[in-house]
């Protein structure tokens, strides 16, 4: 069974896994593609770890303490690139990151 | 912005990887493991498969529909080795399997 | 003990994965990132099925073939994305993706 | 061009993604797969953590050394899991999981 106290941070880093694909996806596709680059890069990082720590919750990693910590403090690093551009994506993304940080640092302390 | 077309698909992508996890950490714990090795085996395939299949359709991938091809066959198979099992995490497990494969096969075709 | 009929697909899976995370990291610091674009998109594809393919291989995964059929094709296009340009890391990783495409085929058969 | 720096430790973190991958498949092999299933469990995860933290590398992560903190730490618990076993596997994944874990404290510190 899914551990129940990991099941509302699960829910947060699938969804910003999905804001951060969707946003790296679409920053590729802007006109001013250089301008995005670093979100770009944190993007797919953010989108990797999140993914990364849904499956270890979900599959009881004896890490995933460790693991949360480390996905918080890139969704962190994401969401502060992402909020300082205006595209839609972005502000949705950053949003997605910051409350994903969140609930990894609840886990992880 | 997430290609809606994708949007059932991912859905079942997701909930599969985790009903694949749990299942696997499930199956770990299981006093006769050696009954339980290719589920386990299966299980951690298929939801890998999953998060990777996710993860392409929400960034746009132009594979994704090889992907979805790829998953649907993997999907089937766990979902097939699952249901031979009483646990009740491998008969949630097996149908979150087909629900996937049912849908990754829509968008394969 | 490592499949040995696997042994030289591993090796050029992971020399691929390397050559292609490279690129994708160097192309986002090119001046012209726009240009790029594409490259960017498919390395991180390429990189990312390559690291799965070899993983699939070394557990033995009774996907192995499927897995390395989808490589193939993904190493294929990234390789002929990868020589349109004029890059030393382009050039070098159209490389490793055309022979990871063919060591792909060959397990694949 | 890759990080010159990061050399040893990706090469050290692929040997070991290797190492635990055929060990995880080997254990789901063994007469007595209970006894093996904590080694099953941190095979999977050591895998995965070497492959990350390999690409993390590779493509110049802003979170590299963070990353490299988190794998030196699985690799250690995975080591020690495996050395309790007489298997060639499990000896030769604990020797390659003790070298990448120190590979990896070098670069994060």
């Amino acid at each position: 069974m899914l551990n129940q106290q990991y099941k509302e941070c699960i829910q947060a880093c699938l969804e910003c896994m999905e804001a951060c694909n969707v946003c790296y996806s679409a920053c590729l596709k802007e006109e001013d593609v250089a301008m995005m680059s670093y979100c770009i890069r944190l993007d797919k990082e953010c989108a990797d770890i999140c993914g990364f720590t849904a499956k270890a919750m979900q599959s009881n990693s004896p890490f995933a303490e460790q693991i949360c910590k480390l996905c918080a403090e890139i969704c962190e690093a994401c969401g502060k690139e992402c909020e300082k551009h205006d595209q839609e994506h972005c502000k949705k993304c950053a949003e997605s990151c910051f409350r994903c940080a969140e609930e990894c640092r609840k886990m992880a302390s």
